[in-house]
């Protein structure tokens, strides 16, 4: 039987008893309104791990004071359901006040990789993310936690906060799940028309066109962006927040591809802000 | 025997180890330069836990570009010496590169609380504070940590971050350890002229002159700093940094005292700047 935890005593509790059985155990930090990228990281996780604790628990320090923090998909019993259905040992699904109590004031800040593509649309946004995976890996103690490659600049940031802070935890990233016409699954997915919806293929689309271009032999990152950009462009429901091409995993400027980069587009669709990316390999 | 450690993968061997041996693990973080003071907590640490863990480590980040990090006194071989005979298990002494490696970009801030006394004075401070203990808790792991009141706002802070990140470990207070004549202990007293050392004494004896203030009667809070103020600008070796009281353990503005409040003094003497506190009851 799946558990459903709702405070920090109780969660400590439970996996204090989980260690002293000797078993390893998973985190995987959602925000809810699960769909199959996040069942694809807690399947990865009971793989890996006796005890998979999925965090459900939608972030307000990571939302921007214009942004869907109010409208954000909650759905407790559907999440639970699907998760159960994974073998998800224990959801934690805290309130805010259980989370951020009175008078809070201790945030967790990661430098110079978030400076830039979702950082600076965002501003705050990895402050929040970094300060809450802070929280659950101190609640959690997991031997593994699993992100997804879908917010890609993510993952970065939570591997530069785990080697800095020392956190005894190994970062698992998991491949993006795609709907079959190859839309990234998202949360905010269910926020699109279907005008908007069909025209958010452009995403994947030109995911796609950068590796082809790549495959072909092209190794200039200003033409691959450019291409990039240009198939964005002619769809017209779609507007650009940023697409860039950054060298991985450090996410700094790159001119020619010589071994990895990361294209990451943010676009929205009416009020619907989406991302997606690609890892391009020059092999 | 005591064991030196110096890198955080022995570190975390060693902890690993004592936990499974069932043993309770005790954190006395330390810049070195030991004395009476640090020997107080460390025998208190022993009093409580199986194992005493001491750092020695002078923390770059939580001083100033202008400040003493360069000529910050540093003496292992007697602090080994000075640890051992109080039961110290561990001396954990990593060097800078080890705690801070190349790209380096995560940090720890408590705010609130920082943005008076020594966080107004010495900005950045406590964010270096923050982030060192935070690293320091993950790499040990301990039951407790250990510190003293001389540094009562930093005692606060990691409080404060302990809470709201949720670290599993637990707080322990230890008070001021005075020379004969009144002088807090510190390891910046050793910069002191046989003058200054003379006028350092103002510290203390103008937190007598508060407490005295207190029993007998006194609980206007703008009167007693004024008559610390008085009795401190009465040494002409003395400049004063800052010299507040703040309601206890809030540190915010309080007028009368009524339940308890903080002196909190930091005062130059030459190039050397000290701070002493004490923390007056209306009982």
């Amino acid at each position: 039987m799946m558990r459903l935890i709702e405070t920090i005593q109780e969660m400590r509790a439970f996996v204090t008893a989980a260690r002293a059985a000797g078993k390893t155990i998973a985190l995987v930090p959602t925000m809810g309104a699960l769909h199959d990228g996040h069942l694809s990281l807690m399947r990865q996780a009971k793989a890996q791990c006796d005890i998979v604790i999925a965090s459900v628990f939608v972030n307000p320090t990571q939302f921007g004071p214009n942004e869907d923090l109010q409208c954000y998909p909650r759905d407790l019993a559907g999440d639970s359901e699907k998760a159960s259905r994974v073998g998800v040992d224990v959801i934690f699904h805290p309130t805010v006040a259980e989370m951020y109590p009175n008078g809070y004031a201790s945030f967790v800040s990661v430098e110079k990789i978030t400076d830039k593509l979702c950082g600076l649309s965002r501003p705050g946004h990895f402050r929040g993310v970094a300060t809450v995976v802070s929280k659950l890996f101190n609640i959690v103690q997991p031997d593994k936690a699993f992100f997804g490659q879908k917010d890609a600049q993510q993952v970065l940031v939570i591997q530069q906060m785990i080697r800095d802070l020392d956190f005894n935890v190994q970062l698992e990233m998991v491949p993006i799940v795609r709907e079959e016409d190859g839309l990234a699954m998202s949360s905010r997915n269910r926020y699109l028309s279907a005008q908007e919806r069909s025209a958010a293929l452009v995403l994947s689309q030109s995911l796609s066109l950068a590796q082809q271009l790549v495959r072909e032999g092209e190794r200039d990152i200003a033409k691959i962006r450019t291409a990039v950009v240009k198939r964005i462009a002619e769809q017209p429901l779609a507007n650009i927040d940023y697409v860039e091409i950054y060298n991985y995993p450090e996410l700094e400027p790159v001119s020619t591809l010589s071994t990895q980069a990361l294209v990451a587009l943010a676009v929205r669709f009416g009020s619907t802000r989406l991302i997606d990316n690609a890892i391009l390999e020059a092999y």
